[in-house]
Formats: C-alpha cells, sequence, structure tokens
C-alpha cells in the first residue's frame, strides 16, 4: 500500500488492459468501502481456469482478475458489522445475502442480489472501486483479488478461523469447494458407485477426492493430457482415460468398462460438447450428470431425449451447491482435522511479480493451482 | 376369434400397411403363446399420441399399433405360473423382468431385458407373432392391442383385481400411469409449489392432476389448443396459458406470473424445442424439468449450461418412474377407492371397426382418450 488521501489506496494489481494480453502491475487507486462493503488486504491467491478463459475473451476491459483468494480485512464500510479489521477471510465469487428468497430457502445457493456479477462491476452502483487516473478499471466476479487490496461486498467474503494458513485454504475459495461440493451435496455420491470425471484439473480432482471419501469403488479420470495421470492418483482416480488414446469414442469405452455407464458423470473441463459425452457415459435409470464447466464457446448443450427418457439426469452447480457464507467455515475446519487435502492442488508458489507465469502454465496444462502470494 | 389350427387364432386386426395409412381391418393368424408368455383377449384399448407417431413414421410395416389395453387371458405359455386363463390384465409397453440389475436396483423401471420394443418383434426371439398368409405383421412396443387377440411376454402385463372396469382402466397402461407417476415418483412434487405443464393431452393432465393431489399451490398448463382450456381445469390447471395469445415469449410470461420461474415444468408435447421452453421457464436453485414426450422429429434437446449451472435439473422418465409390475395395482386400486380420476379423460368411446376415428381425433386436437371396445 502507498497510502492515498481520503481513505483512498494506492496499490498495486495486475491488470489485463485487453483480451490475452500479458497483465501488467500497475498503480491503481482503490476507493473507501461503500455502505456494506469491506476492504481486504489480499495474502495468497489462485488462478482458476475461469480466470483465464474471461481473459482470453474480449469482453470488458481493462480488468483486474482473481477470485480465488484469502485475506485480511483492512478497513470495513458503514453499516458492516460482521467484520472487523483484522479478520481473517476468503472472498466469494457468489455471495449470500441471506434475505433473498433463495438464501433463505435452503435448497439454493443462487443468492438473487449477490449472485455471480458478470458486468465487471459492484453488485450495488453498479460502479469500479479501482481506478487508474480516474478511469475505471473492471473488476471480475465482484472479487479482483490479483490486488495488493481488494474492496468487495460483505456478502461476498467469509470469517475464517486464523489458525487456518492463508496460503493455502484460498483454494477453498473456488475450484476445491466447487469440486467437492459437487461431489457431496450435489451428486450425493453413494458408497460403492461409479464415478467418471472429465477434466482432472482442480476441480475435476476435487470431485475424485469427494467421490473417494464417499467410498467410490470406481473413479475413471478423463483427461486429454496424459500428465494429469500421475496426480489423478493421489485424489483417488483408479482409471485414467485419454480419449486420444482410443480408436473408440470415450463414451463407448466408458459404458464397457462399467457394463452400461457409470453412476455419476461430471464435466470439468468447459466444453458443452463434453456435458453431452459425460450424459452418454452414465447409466440409464439412474444415471446423474453434473456439470461445472464453463464453457469458452458454444454454451448449448445437446442431449438427446432418450437419454432422458430413460432415466438419466443432468444438472449443474456453481460452487458445489454450497451456500458460501454458511457453508465454507466448516471445509476449512474440515481442511485443519485433515479430512480434505488441499495443499496437493499447489503445484507452485510464485511471487505476484509472476503472475504471468500463472496463466502460461495453466494454459499450457503444466499446473493444478498455483498460488500467487502478494507482498507484505 | 374365428378358430385355428395348432393353438393359432385366427381374428381381426387394425393392420396399418404403410404410414399414415388408414388402417384396415384384416383377418391374422396370431400363433401360440411361446415360453413365458401369454395370449390376451382384448377388452379395451385407448389411443396414445405415440401410436400416432409411431404410424406416421415410415418405419416398420405393416404393423398392429395399440399398447394402452385392458384384456382376459386366453391361454398362457410354457412355463407361467403367474397368470392362468381368465386372469384381468393389463398390458405393459415397458415391461419388469424382475431379475436383471436395473428391476432389482429399486431405483430404476428401465428393464434391461424387456424394456421398451423397437423393432416391432418380440423380445425374446425378435419374430413376430402375427401374420397374414405367411407374411409376418410387426408389434408396437411388444404389445399390438388393436387387435382382437394378442401375445404378450408375461413380463409384459399385470393382473388387476376383476372388480376394476377393464373399459375404464386400460388408460393406466400407459397415458394416466406416465403423468402421475413423473408428477409423484419422479418429481416428487411438493405442497404449495408451482407447477407448469406444456401439452395438456391426457399425459400433461395427468401431471396436473398428480400435481393438484400433491397440493401445489399454482398449476400453469400452456398449450397451442385453446381447446384443452375448459377440460384441463377439471384436472386442476389453474391457469391456462396459449403461446399464441402472447407476444412475449412464453417462458417470459411464465417467469412473470411465478416471480422467476415455476419450481416444476414438464414437457408432455413430443417436442424438443419445448424441453429447452420448459427449462427457461423453471427457476434457478432448484427448478426441475421432466420432459415425458415422445419428439417425432428433431431428437436433440438443447440446453444453455447457464441454466443447469445456476441449478436447475433436467430429467424424463418412461412410464413416469413406475415400475410396471409391481406399482400398477396400487393405482388401480387408488382409482377403484376414487382417489384417481380416469373417466374425466375418455373423451370418445369408439367400436373396433371406428378405430380410424381415433386417429384422425387425436391427430385434429379433438379428443384426450378415445377407447376402443373389442367386440365380445
Ligand atoms: N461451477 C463452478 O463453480 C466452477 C468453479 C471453478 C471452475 N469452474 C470451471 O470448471 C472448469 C475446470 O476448471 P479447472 O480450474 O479445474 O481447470 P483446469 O484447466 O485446471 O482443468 C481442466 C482440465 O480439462 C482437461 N481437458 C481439456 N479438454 C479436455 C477434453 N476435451 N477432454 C477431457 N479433458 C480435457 C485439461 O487437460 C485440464 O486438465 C473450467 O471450465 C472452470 O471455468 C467452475
Ligand atoms: N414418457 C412416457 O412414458 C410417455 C407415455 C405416454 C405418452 N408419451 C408422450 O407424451 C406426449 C403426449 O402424449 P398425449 O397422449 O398426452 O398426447 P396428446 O396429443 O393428447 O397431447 C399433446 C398436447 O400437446 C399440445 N401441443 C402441441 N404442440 C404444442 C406446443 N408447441 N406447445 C404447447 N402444447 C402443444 C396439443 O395441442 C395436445 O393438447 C407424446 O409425445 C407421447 O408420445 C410419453
Ligand atoms: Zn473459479
Ligand atoms: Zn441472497
Ligand atoms: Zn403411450
Ligand atoms: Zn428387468
Amino acid at each position: 500500500m502507498l497510502g492515498g488521501g481520503g481513505g483512498v489506496i494506492r496499490c498495486k494489481a495486475a491488470v489485463a488492459w485487453g483480451g490475452g494480453e500479458t497483465l501488467v502491475i500497475e498503480e491503481v487507486e482503490l476507493s473507501l468501502p461503500q455502505a456494506m462493503e469491506i476492504r481486504i488486504k489480499v495474502v495468497s491467491t489462485s488462478l482458476c481456469r475461469s480466470d483465464l478463459n474471461a481473459w482470453l475473451s474480449h469482453q470488458i476491459f481493462p480488468r483486474i482478475f482473481g477470485h480465488e483468494a484469502s485475506g485480511i480485512v483492512e478497513s470495513v464500510g458503514e453499516g458492516v458489522t460482521e467484520f472487523e479489521e483484522g479478520d481473517h477471510v476468503l472472498t466469494l465469487f457468489t455471495g449470500e445475502c441471506k434475505k433473498c428468497r433463495h438464501c433463505v430457502s435452503g435448497k439454493s445457493n443462487i443468492c438473487q442480489v449477490l449472485g455471480l456479477e458478470r458486468q465487471g462491476v459492484m453488485h450495488s452502483d453498479k460502479q469500479t472501486r479501482f481506478s487508474i487516473n480516474g478511469k475505471p478499471i473492471y473488476h471480475y466476479c465482484a472479487v479482483s483479488s490479483f490486488s495488493e487490496y481488494t474492496v468487495v461486498n460483505s456478502g461476498c467474503a467469509v470469517k475464517i478461523t486464523p489458525t487456518a494458513p492463508l496460503e493455502k485454504i484460498c483454494l477453498l475459495s473456488c475450484g476445491v469447494a466447487a469440486g467437492l461440493g459437487a461431489a457431496w451435496k450435489v451428486a450425493n455420491i453413494s458408497k460403492g458407485s461409479t464415478v467418471v470425471v472429465f477434466g482432472l484439473g482442480t476441480v475435476g480432482l476435487s470431485v475424485a477426492q469427494g467421490a473417494k471419501l464417499r467410498g467410490a469403488s470406481r473413479i475413471i479420470g478423463v483427461d486429454t493430457n496424459s500428465e494429469k495421470s500421475e496426480k489423478a492418483k493421489a485424489f483417488g482416480v483408479t482409471d485414467f482415460l485419454n480419449p486420444n488414446d482410443h480408436d473408440q469414442p470415450i463414451q463407448q469405452v466408458i459404458n464397457q468398462l462399467t457394463d452400461g455407464g457409470a453412476d455419476y458423470a461430471f464435466e470439468c473441463v468447459g466444453d458443452t460438447g463434453i456435458v453431452t459425452t459425460a450424459l452418454q457415459s452414465c447409466c440409464s435409470g439412474w444415471g446423474l450428470t453434473v456439470t461445472l464447466g464453463v464453457p469458452k464457446e458454444k454454451p448449448e448443450i445437446g442431449a438427446h431425449y432418450g437419454l432422458l427418457l430413460s432415466g438419466r439426469t443432468l444438472t449443474g452447480s456453481l460452487f458445489g451447491g454450497w451456500k458460501p457464507k454458511s457453508d465454507l467455515p466448516s471445509l476449512v475446519d474440515m481442511y485443519l482435522n485433515k479430512e480434505i487435502k488441499i495443499d496437493e492442488y499447489i503445484t507452485h508458489n510464485l511471487k505476484f511479480d509472476d503472475i504471468n507465469k500463472a496463466f502460461e502454465m495453466m494454459r499450457q496444462g503444466k499446473c493444478l493451482r498455483c498460488v500467487i502470494h502478494m507482498p507484505n
């Protein structure tokens, strides 16, 4: 932080000036937190595929990416009683207001007030909090953690125990929680079942971890990058398949391996064509396909009606169906109790200045999660 | 029945010689029931949309349609102990072997041995039991009830109490059970919820009946034929919408009426485009779409991934998810106890000779179910 008048912070942020362009560490101005907002000193933030895909798009620039992050509250806006300076927090790319019809329903984590923000601004006033020489710099998912400091709605952060290591648990802020929740809350995987996971990045391997902890008897992992095979075993994958190694369509291979299809199939790639393949890879009668991926192109999923009429189900989830504020602390506890793995997804630790390396490595399929550690 | 040598029956059947061609009442030969088969004297049989659509297709002729039927066992094949001459039965277009992985699973009604037969033959030997001068006449769904007598696998019929009126309960053999099951077993509609039903034929109105019996607070019925509106009220539809009466897309109208989408949406038309509309008409977070229709064309359903990621679910069912043999007798009991309506779906009663009128009326949207009564 470089200080600044009127509560404005001048700090360093990695600004993307255009789609796919190398990020530039710039000095930005960050306004005071407004009513019901908090300003956070980011401690650690990891790169998720969603950042990468949004960066490759041609929308909403200049922009500060980053939505998987841990930090410490620096100051709070008017009306905030839930947080105070010094609190340890995780950011939430989809928030929880605890008041809307969905938040009180007990059956949805899609907050109607603080849900996924797609316009690059804050939920409340549709403005940005970041600027350079008065020019607004857009947010990403109303989090923008690729900055030394950021401002988020108080419903888009959750307080966590200060005993938890911030440099690891930032992964619970998106990918790991999304995968575990898809396995547990959405699919509710039962003991002895067969599971197929498409895409063995952090999201897919978190589904695999969740499936293993539920006692799945067979976890088939599918990835076009065979380098993912080794790591996958550590998370419970029993059979690795690279579609390029097979002459038959991969759904046929899976149907043979599982005698008619898996009980559960998960799409963790971000390709609607793979959602169709996943549906074709789960069994009639009760087969369930859960889609988690955010596709870069072709947003329409195609599904032959017969797959559904014969009893298959297709669903999806954002953040694993977890109510982010209500449920995330229990995942932190599970980590502290060594009931879930997080460290193993961290393949690289980088300094903030090296943030472009994280983008490059994910693009090349060379990492699971790169954690970017902000300067003290 | 006109008798015949070696146990062969010569009887009258309505033969479709080609796609969309007027059925001709012909004298056919019907062989003895083979091992584990039964021969049934058909008493009453109603016309379902699936017959009509298959008749309009250009596949598998000459053929005897009909799959919604009641009858009396005339003779049984080798090994059959479950039935004897004189038993009252309903035919099953999707059977139950009670032995396969799905039948014993407790979570699927898609029998792996006696499931939907699509080739126009019997499950066991892939042959027909009907012929004219030695030329095979194909079956439909291994039932073919548009005939005075028919032969079915003993797993494709269920014994029912002789006190039940055969001329009514034939409707439980497909459409009414399919709709009720979709509402109860598949969607498990909860009290106070909002429901939208696309297509107000017998299937859709059985979903509506099921929804009403579960205490749904609002049941929106959508049909392009406004003549369906009146009848729909009797089955619980609270709001009737004809898409042609609205400038906005109908999903927008429904989203406004329900403040963000219905809890449940059902496709009972047989149009994959309507499945997409149904998915767009149910709410994020927990909205469930169930597809029941069998489309004539365009078998691929399109669904924007965002509809699923935000917590909607798409599923489907054949015969309402009921295990046909195990579950159907309890629906007959419910009818006898006046807990469910059946009579109200019967808009026309026809003599067998007038069977073509049933096809014509369904084609023109002038009926719900036409029951065809076979000669004594
Ligand atoms: N729903 C949610 O809440 C949520 C949360 C986080 C991420 N996501 C999305 O989930 C997806 C995965 O995220 P991630 O961070 O694990 O990404 P990742 O890049 O680490 O992993 C994706 C994996 O998919 C593999 N892959 C690519 N094409 C493939 C193909 N055709 N078949 C099989 N595998 C293929 C890649 O090799 C890679 O291993 C992305 O679309 C991301 O945007 C969704
Ligand atoms: N899944 C199953 O087990 C099962 C069982 C029986 C029937 N079916 C299928 O269910 C569907 C309905 O069967 P049915 O016997 O009730 O048919 P039906 O012809 O009696 O009813 C269909 C209704 O849909 C309406 N419709 C047509 N186009 C429409 C549109 N674009 N928007 C809204 N409404 C429209 C018609 O006016 C009609 O009222 C058919 O596809 C049939 O094959 C499925
Ligand atoms: Zn993410
Ligand atoms: Zn809310
Ligand atoms: Zn039918
Ligand atoms: Zn079976």
